[in-house]
């Protein structure tokens, strides 16, 4: 295939080293920064590596965080003594959206996945261990993906929770809000009956 | 909506500012740069400031260069009387991926169009104007693209070129090769009889 010029060829590369950006998109993204003014470039080259070096890992709940304590666990207004473990930051960002959770998140960066390689010492668990040993988290709720490797790390984590003495829990299963039950897959409503509650 | 820590929210912001990228692809690409090395981080930022500083038009076809003339320019082996005039170097791209075409190119930069505030004064008419100077150049092909733009800008090129003596064509409208009839457009199969041709 015909190569553009090498400074652009360049940029697309680089651009297609991201995930889910072909060869197409990101010739169209490289051309768009081409457009960008000279301070919109240097921001974009600056945000890149202010992010890399920048960001580095909460000590107590592995969330992302500028220096020392992420700010979730530098809040004294949450409750400490719920913990809500999560597979990454992505997913604390989406508990955080709904503005009604006030426990704190546990990230373990990954799930269990034999196939990729990734085991128990590669999430990180240790670090959860260490805060269930004082009295200070009551409940673990364990909210990783309703898909099979996230299933399993629930599975999992229940049972290496159990000698700590503290209540686990798991996100619900049911109808999405807004959902069609016509369209509910069997798996879904299975766990949508099982798990029904009384109206008042 | 919640934030990212800054220096992860200001990327976030960059991606963003590329066409196409909404916040979830935006954030969905801005954690995978956190998952590169640093060196990929680092060239990706460098990438960017070089197209940015080192990508300059060609004097005389007004294509993406390095310095000096294109590569095409600077190609004894093209056929200096022929011009495919297109929109933009992505365009030349798309020409040089056949290998088939020996010409050269102007890229226009854009086509016309009032809503944009986008006029001849816009376009690199001058340059293309320069060309036909001297008797090198034979036939001019408009190569725009078939939108409504794209005609009206060959259109007045058409106009415009009569003056120079210069054999003037445009590309052929009609099936794409693999395409089906069942689905083409009226105008796509009105353009397909028009310019039907005799098989020997």
């Amino acid at each position: 295939m015909a190569e553009y010029v090498l400074p652009l060829q360049e940029l697309i590369d680089a651009f297609r080293k991201l995930p889910g950006i072909g060869s197409k998109t990101a010739a169209r993204l490289a051309f768009s920064v081409l457009n960008f003014t000279d301070e919109d470039a240097r921001a974009f080259a600056d945000a890149i590596l202010n992010a890399k070096s920048n960001l580095h890992t909460c000590p107590v709940c592995c969330n992302l965080s500028v220096d020392g304590l992420c700010s979730v666990c530098r809040d004294d207004g949450r409750d400490q003594s719920l913990v809500c473990v999560v597979e990454n930051s992505r997913d604390v960002m989406a508990f955080e959206r709904i503005r009604e959770y006030r426990g704190t998140y546990h990230v373990l960066g990954g799930v269990l996945s034999p196939m990729h390689g990734i085991g128990p010492e590669q999430l990180h668990l240790k670090e959860l261990f260490a805060r269930l040993r004082d009295d200070t988290v009551k409940e673990v709720l364990i909210a990783t993906n309703p898909t099979v490797e996230g299933e399993a790390t629930a599975s999992y984590l229940a049972k290496m929770l159990k000698p700590f003495g503290v209540e686990v829990s798991r996100l619900a299963y049911g109808l999405p809000v807004g959902g069609d039950l016509e369209y509910a897959d069997e798996v879904t409503l299975h766990r949508a009956i099982e798990g029904r509650r009384p109206i008042y």
